[in-house]
This record gives structure tokens, C-alpha cells and sequence, in this order.
């Protein structure tokens, strides 16, 4: 850590600081600069207390980590391996040379639906299913998803179509009963947070996808799925799903970068969700093509066979049509990263 | 709702737009404009299914929700007479003339730091006690709280002083070990949209104190209130405690005009976090003293007996010393106001 | 200046660092940590060189700045001497124990819409008069304002009224003529990074009150400032009015925080628009009232006689009644605040 | 327009907005729906009088327009045909098939750098040399740009290599001088709002690189397009460079569906600038690639010989042959858009 000291502190101000540090674990190593003066706090800033509190000590003007707060999901780690963690679902990769495309309704809504879109998108190409039994909804009055049903629904296209399986899960209460259908359990954006049901879903020992909070700096997006891997489950795909902006045509803004950075940063396969990323599917197509070239590792794609029908989220997903011919577009950009 | 259509839409396209309106239990109102055809779509938009899967057709550029989403929390419902809901909780009203502020440390560490907590705020005029048993930390390495223990501290700290008692609780699964101990169950910036676990706190009965999210927008915080009420559960008190923005000086913008609005919207009490709000000390005082001007029924306010070696939060936290001076300088805000 | 070294530096990178550092002027100063080595640079950070560079040398993480970039702004410069600047227009203080009060209508309009405005507002007790005759507009088919026949309308009013008139100069082409009119030159928000205008306004020696930009940054806001008494005018007022969020049921959202810690940080008077902060005139009075507490030296509020047939921003201008009964209970929030 | 009245609207309101709207130009027409009553107003939103101003009457909850306020830069408007508007510059054209690379320091520094730049990017596939005189720096006592010499080495490096050149100008007092010299004016994201500016920048008759401002919704980037083309200048070149967002690990936040968005809506080239989009090199070259997939038609790159010693923005300039290498890889990205 490294505390920077007010312009004019005194002398005794400083020397506070210095048993301070001392007194949390720290060796202190004070620098006097021109205009300021700066306490080096040397020790591992995770293992020790730590020491923002000091920004209450009287001299003191601000107080700077210098250490990454994440470890096993950092790519120093190694956990991955040179090249990053490969995480293999029902036979599929995701982290290698393969580009890996999820795509579904955002709700399963019936039989019918979630057969024919199954079939749809594993003939254009998809090799998992995506589908909401249990829904977050942002009003009481809106579709809540057809919950032990809608998994039942799920398994069954799944069987028939030999596409991996992945649905969210909302509650501790139902991770058990998610996990029991579920190849993956997707951890949606606005529980990204809700470190009881990271933990629930860590312990389950299922691939988790971790998709990005809305608000959620790239940092703590990190340190989310750290909570993963510290409760013992090393497979998590990181999703970047848009965040929340003063932007209002779109109903997200993608951050691109932040894939190219996680891809950095942590040994994680990371895929892109643009439907939820644009909000409106007139866009989800050139973001789809765009996700190859900063690193990304898939998809998930929201795909309707009536999307004016949709009992959620209508505006934002492709309809069967739309869909395949995205993932025939989509295929130059894939080979132009080297991926297939 | 209104569906907007595209400038150069054909007629047989608004004529599809027309019958699916119908279709989906609306009737359909075409006018057309000078550059645009609109069609209100005649209906209750929270009974029937949402129009706004209708983006997805052809001629439709935008849909427009005419109604408010929320029903039981509006000031219209008069579920709160004219005046709004008087919220009673250990014989201290919220909602009514008297200013009700929480006090108390970010967490609960030891028994000596809660005691004289305690006394320090009671004295200082504070009506209830705040502190955290179970902490959400962004970090799985910084300090989770003392969970039950805390919880049984707080209890102490309430006998002795007669404080009502708030605490977060983060877990669906420890709803109903924190409400035998809580007076005041809080739901916090992170789990705002964490619908289980506000389904699971509605069901105690108890009374909620429900933070906005620090991505939320103000009508997803009132219709996350909307799910307490609409599970039977009357009793929500609002906190504003800033949301996030691209400012780095202070954690949080403290959003004081939404108070405004909470208060005019709906017929709910609404409080002020000025500690998370602004996340560092110096800056607390003034935000305290702001909050009766728009409005606020109280504060929720963190206060420390040595921030300095807080195991959180200590950059926000006012020492005892602080908060007491504070208290006296408030005190001609709230008359101001015409509270007490 | 605080050099970050990445955790598996070299050794040959840290020495290329420490050439480096001290190539551009600084004083070297290398801490190892136990995972991070960190080099103290030490030297004015404003005087020589910026050392951001060196983040892009193979061993560097990140470069952290522990001085204020901005230096005749400070409160620690003494310029307004213990207690803040004073700032005389027209025989009124700003900074002092009087609270101002500007007021007027977004855009002068017409003889008879800006004399009974300013008639009205001095009678609820305003000292000046706000009107625009030069109107920044988002879109180039709306009002642009009545330029120098919207300054004569000022001019006219101020005569009769004695209220002093503030107006703000969107070109550095029109900074002579509108100084030669108004007491106080107004930098908009979209402006307030507009260095060309902020220097030749600054030229003039008018007091400028300058808004903060939307978008910007508190530091960013001071460092305007800064540009504006490094080319040697002392007199300005800053004014918050709202920063962009996702938020859409309000304009902007007020940073009330902001103030605060502009009195704290800076010597400068600092005024609050709530009018364009809110942009609904429902909030406006609320804010108006938390606006002293925050120790916030005036308001500056749209008013008009007619805001439904407004040429611009209608839904934020205060009707003459309506600023009236503001005036009356902003009163006791004045002399809480211990103002008048 | 349409007019949303609030849930207990009275008659007598309703006929008070119904004359409203008939006295502005209106044709009003109302419909009476379940819980709201809505008033569409029939007539040209851009010719009449804006109906915002109604918010301010009683009975009336929001306005809510549906026309673009937007016309020539529309792609309804057919100015640039069914394909698109083509601006051909120094014999190279933007908006057609050849993927335009501009490249080039963030500031012109010395002959040396300007010259050894230009030869590098040009080897490397630029057509286009940029490169700062004038610089808008946050601070006053940053480097602010070496002004009409740094046009004169512009122009020196113009003419040996034959690159293009762009070239920032800040001030309406500079267009003459900077229009002697540059082959494009940019209008920096500061400045994008600057509409005396954008005016005078306009009637040079030069094509104009308009940066969208860091706090700018979309639709406000395109009226400040709209701007330039209804004074007379149809070529304007779009630039999306990243918004500001919460996220502090990067700079901006890169916002890749504005460009596809800019695409579908508007007629104009759009280009990508991921250097202030990431504000970090390791990022750059991600999402320069990413470019072409969501319909850019070129890339802004800043490029510097040594970029730890720059005088502006080092932490975000490549190196020559980061550029060069990157130029290497973006080919199959760029053919994979069916483009050159």
C-alpha cells in the first residue's frame, strides 16, 4: 500500500501513520517527496488487514493498493496452464481453438418452442442450449419462467439434440434442483454480486457462467469469480454482457475491452452475450462478428422462433432465421482470430 | 402503450402490427402523422403481455410504456392515506414528523466496539442501531462478519440501550435466524435485485429497510419495493445511498433528487446513507444535514469508536466524536424542515 | 509520482525504469514489496514532465500521481486567504454570510417576458438576474436565442431593476460583446472544457461563473478553473449542475457531495443549479432547500412567467408563483446553514 | 409527439393540454386508455415548437417525442444515396470499400518524430498522418501543442510521404489557419458540443472527423453531424472514441454497437478510435480488429516512435512496430468484412 500524506502534515501526524502501519502488520517505509510525503506500507495486502481505513488518521490524504486483489483467477496463477484453463462441458472446450456458440430463448416457454429452436440453432451450428426456467424480473407482474418445468423442457431438447444444457439459477434454495438438470449454471448480472449463491453454486461443482454485473467494474467482476475458485471449483467461464451507461438506444453498452483485458488478466475462458449487450437485435449480429477479434471464446445468443411473441426480452432476440444467417457471417471472423 | 412505426412503413406492415396488438389482448388505435404512424395499443400494460416484443417486427422502430410498472407503492394506490405509511418499529415511527437516524459500525466486531457504539449514538440521539453480521465484501479475503455472534452482540447492545436494531441479511438461507434477532430486516445495494431474497425477507414480516442498488434506476428500485408489498409485506423503508457514476473522488453519487421523488411517487418512508453515499468522512456531515431538505424520514449513518482499525469501511465511518457534533448541527436542518 | 512494477519484473526492467525516471527529472526511489516493487518518483509533478508515459515500458503496471495537478484553485494556495474568496459583483458578495440567488428564464424571449420575470424575482428576494441570449442547443433546428437583442432585453432589465445580470458566452467570438453587457460571464456545461473560451473569457476579468461539464470529473471541473486563474483572473464561481447517469426519470442527477468538497478543496464561491440538475420542476425546490446545508453560496434557478409555452427547457423553469413560495421556504435552510 | 396525462387527470386539464397543443401548431387528437388518457399531437416536431414544455401543466405526466430530430445526416434522407455517402480525401475515399487507417503522435513534438512516424505508418498500410498542434489539455500546465509549427512539420511530412493529414482544431479563432494546412479538421470529443465551433469549422468547406463527446448519448453525436450539414458541409466523418463509464481500468468504455448503430442510421463514414477508447496499448490492438466486423470504415491510431517519452497520452500511443504488427494481423479482419 502507499499512503500518501496532506501537504502539511506534521511531524507527529506522520509518525502516527508509521505505528499505525506497523501496528496492522505492515513494515513502513516513508518517502519524502517535494510536495508530499508517501508511507510505503510493505506486506501482502491480502493476507494482512487493510489499510484504507487510514484515510481516517488526521494527515493522511488518500491510500493506494498497489497489489491485484484477485489470485487464482489471475493468469500469474498459472492455474491455466501457459495458455489459459480449458473447461470442458458435455464434450465441448471452451478456453481452446474452438469458438464456442450458446443460443436459445431467453425464457423456455414450451415444448414446442425450445424443441424447434434446439434443433434450429444446433443446425446452424450452436453447440449449447440456453433457456430461463427461473427468470429475474425487474417487475413482480412480469413472466417469473416455467421453473422445474421449463428445466424438464430443457433436458429434453437436450436429449434429443445432444446440445449441452445452460440455465441460470436464481436462488440458493434451487441450485440443488438446477444443478441436477444443468451442464452449466449461469449466474446472471443482477446476482454477479450475491456472494451466497456464487458460493451455493461454487459448491456444486458445476461449470459456472459468471455473467458481469451492470454496474460491476472489471475488477470486481474478477474478484466475483474469485469467490468461485476460492470455495473450490475451478471451471468458470466469464461473460461480458454490457454494462449500464447514460446511453439510451441501446439498452447496454458491450465493453469489448474488457474481454480483450479479461483474456489478459485471468487464465478464464470469457464469452460475449450481445443481446443482452445491445438490447436490440438489429445490433446483436455486428457484435457477434466483433466478439472473435478481441479473444473472446464464444457466444450466447438469444434466439426466438417469435421473438413478438416472447414472453421476455422480444427486442432482443434473433429469430431462427436471423440466427443462422449470423453464423454463417460470423465464420470468416472466427477463422481470421485463428479459432474454428 | 404506444408502438411507434418506422417513416417509411407499408401499409400491410402497420396492418401486422394492427392484428397483433389485438392479438395480444389490446385494442389498437392507428393515427397517422405528419413523418410517422403511431398505434396506441388501449390496455392495462401490467395485466396483459408487454408490447415491447413487437420491436421485433418489421415496421415497428420504437414501443413506448404509457403506465407506471408499479402499483402497491404508489402514492396513488393510497395504501398510506394521504399522507403516506407511517412504518412503527420499536415504538419509533418512520414517516412521520419525528427524523428517526441509525447509527452504528460498518460491522459488528467485538463486543466493546458495539457497546460503545451503542451508548455513544443513543446519547447523541440516534434511535436505532446498525451494524453488520454478515458483511457482502467484494474480496472473498477481507472480513466476512461474525455472523451469529454478531448478531447476538447487536441483541446485547439493544438491551442495555433500548435501540431498535438493523441489519443486513444476504442470504435466503439466514432470513430467518437474522429476523428472530433483527428489528429492522435491510436488504443491501447488492442484493436489491436479488428477488429471492427479497421474496424470502418479505415473508418474515418483518420490516425492511431496502437499499437502491448502485446501478439502479429509481423505477427498478421502487419496483424491487413492489415485490416486498406484492408478497404480502407492507413494511419497506427506502434508502438512497448514491449510485455509481464515473466519478473517482467519492465512492458513490449520492442521488438527493431521488429522494425527492421516492417521496412523491410513492407512500413510502425514505431514508439517506450518506456514509456509502460518499464514502469518505469529510463529506458526511454535509449530505446528513441536506437530507431533511428533500424530504428524508431519516438517516442510516456509519459511525466507528476508531475507523482507523475498522475491518471495513473505515475511510466512511465518522468516529463517536464526529457523529455527536453532527447530531447537534442536524438539528436545525430538521426544524427547517418542520421534523423534530 | 508511484511507480507500479508488474509482480515478475526483471531486474533489468527496474533499472531501465530507474533510468527512465530519472531522465525525465525525477529522484529515484525503489521499495521492494513482497509481491510488488514500487519506485517513489520524486520531483514537482507539475513542473517537470508527466511520468504516465512510463506505463508503457515492458516492467510497469500502473504510474500513480500523489500531488493536486491543480495549485491557485486549492484552498491550500491561501489566495482567498483562511476563510474562501469573496467575489464582488454589483455590490454583492459571493462567498460570504449572504446567500445569492440567480434567477431567470433559460432563454430572454421577449421586453415583456424578461421585465416581469426579473421584477418578480427580485421581489421573492433574488440579487440577479439569469437569462440566455446565446443558447447552446443539441439540435440546430431549436431556438438558438435573441443574441445581442437578448443582451439590450438584459441590459434594460437590470436598469430598472438593479438586479445584477448574468448570461453565458457559448464562442470566443462573442466573449467582447457579451462582457461588455453582463456582470457575470456564464461557461456552460458543454463548454466547461472548451480551453479556447475558458482562456479568452478569463481575458476579459469578469467574473466567470463556470458550470461543471456534465461528464466531468471534480478534478477536471477545479483544473477549468485553474485554466481560468493561471491566465490571471481570480474572480470565478463554480457551479455544480448536475452530472449524466444512467438514471432517466431525472435530467442529470445533482451532486450535492460535490459542493461540499469543492468548498473544502478550493478557495472559490461554488452555486448549485438544481433546475438543470433535476430538469423537472417538481424536484427543483427540494434541492433548492438542501443546497445551504451542503455550504453551497447561492442557487442559480429557471424561472418564467409562462414555462409551458418556454422556446426552451420549459419542463425545468419554475413559474413566478412557484419561485416565489421557494424563496419563502428556503429561509429557515438559509439560517440553518448560518447564512442569510 | 405524444402526451401522456397523469392517472387522475380532470377533465378541464385535459381540454387545457388539448388547446396547449392546438395553440403550438398542433393537431391534437386524444385517446382515452385504461388508466391513462394520451394526447397525440399531429405535426412536424422539427418545424413547430417543441411540445416539452407541456410537462410544466398540470395535468400532464411526460411528453414523449417520436420523430429523429435528425434529417440530413439520416440515411432516410438519401444525401449519400442507397449506399452511403462516400468523402473522398487526397484521393482516398472513406465509406467505400478501402478500410481507411489513420495513424500518427498523439502531439507533434519535433521533426524527428513527425517525420519517422509518418514513414512508419505509411510503410505500414496508413493512408492517413494525424497529429497534434493544438492540444485541449485537462490541466493548463500540460504540454498544449507546438501550434502552427506543428502544422508546418505536418505538412513537411505530408509532403514526403504523401499520407493524408488530420489535425485537431480547438478554437474558432484556429479554423482558418488550421484549414490552410490540414487535408481533414477533427473536432475533438471535448469539443463536440461546440457549436460555435462546429459552425466555423463547417464553412472551411473541409471534411470534417467529428470525435463523439465522451458523455454524448448517440443521438446527440448525430445533431452535432447535423449541425455541420445544415451550414452547408456534407462531409463529415463520424469517430466513435469510447465513452465515459464507471470501469477505471480503462480510459473509456469502447462503444462498438455506436458504430454499427451510426451505420444503420446514418448515411456517413464512421471510424474507430481505440486509442482514447482503451486509453491503454495492450487493448489497442483487440479491438482495432474488432472494427470491421461492426461496419467501421477505418481506424484512428495513435502511433508514437517512443512512447514512454511523449509529451501527451503516452500510456496509449503504440510503438512503430506495435503498429505495424497490428496492421499484419487486422488484414483477415478487414477481409472478413468483405472489405479492403
Amino acid at each position: 500500500m502507499i499512503i500518501v500524506l496532506k501537504p502539511k502534515v506534521t511531524r507527529s501526524q506522520v509518525e502516527a501513520v508509521i505505528r499505525e502501519v506497523r501496528k496492522l502488520g505492515y513494515k513502513p517505509h516513508p518517502i519524502i517527496g517535494v510536495e508530499r510525503t508517501v508511507v510505503a506500507a510493505i506486506g501482502d495486502e491480502r493476507a494482512h488487514h487493510t489499510l484504507e481505513t487510514l484515510t481516517s488518521m488526521p494527515g493522511v490524504d488518500q491510500v493506494m493498493p498497489v497489489q491485484r486483489r484477485y489470485k487464482l483467477v489471475s493468469r500469474e496463477s498459472r492455474l491455466g496452464g501457459t495458455k489459459g484453463s480449458l473447461i470442458t462441458v458435455n464434450g465441448h472446450v471452451f478456453g481452446g481453438p474452438k469458438f464456442q456458440v450458446i443460443a436459445g430463448p431467453c425464457s423456455v416457454e414450451s415444448e414446442k418452442q425450445i424443441l424447434e429452436t434446439a434443433r434450429a440453432v444446433q443446425k446452424a451450428g450452436a453447440t449449447f442450449l440456453r433457456g430461463g426456467a427461473f427468470k429475474p424480473r425487474t417487475s413482480p407482474y412480469e413472466f417469473q419462467g416455467l421453473k422445474e418445468e421449463g428445466l424438464r423442457l430443457l433436458a429434453r431438447a437436450r436429449e434429443e439434440t445432444g446440445l449441452g444444457m445452460v440455465t441460470e439459477v436464481l436462488s440458493e434454495g434451487d441450485v440443488g434442483l438446477v444443478a441436477e438438470y444443468a451442464d452449466i449454471l449461469q449466474i446472471g448480472a443482477r446476482n454477479a454480486q450475491n456472494f451466497a449463491l456464487l458460493i451455493a453454486a461454487a459448491q456444486t461443482g458445476k461449470p459456472i457462467l459468471l455473467k458481469r454485473g451492470m454496474n460491476m467494474k472489471i475488477e470486481e467482476w474478477f474478484l466475483s469469480a474469485e469467490y468461485i475458485l476460492s470455495h473450490g471449483n475451478p471451471n468458470v467461464i466469464l461473460c461480458e454482457r454490457g454494462i449500464r451507461t447514460f446511453e439510451t438506444l441501446t439498452r447496454n453498452t458491450l465493453d469489448l475491452g474488457a474481454v480483450a483485458l479479461a483474456k489478459m488478466e485471468t487464465h478464464l475462458p470469457v464469452i460475449v452475450d450481445p443481446s443482452q449487450g445491445a438490447g436490440r437485435t438489429d445490433l446483436v449480429g455486428a457484435l457477434c462478428k466483433a466478439s472473435p477479434a478481441v479473444g473472446a471464446d464464444g457466444l450466447l445468443v438469444e434466439v426466438h422462433p417469435n421473438p413478438k411473441e416472447a414472453l421476455s426480452d422480444g427486442a432482443q432476440q434473433m429469430t431462427l432465421q436471423q440466427f443462422s444467417r449470423m453464423m454463417t457471417e460470423l465464420k470468416p471472423f472466427i477463422r481470421a482470430a485463428n479459432r474454428r
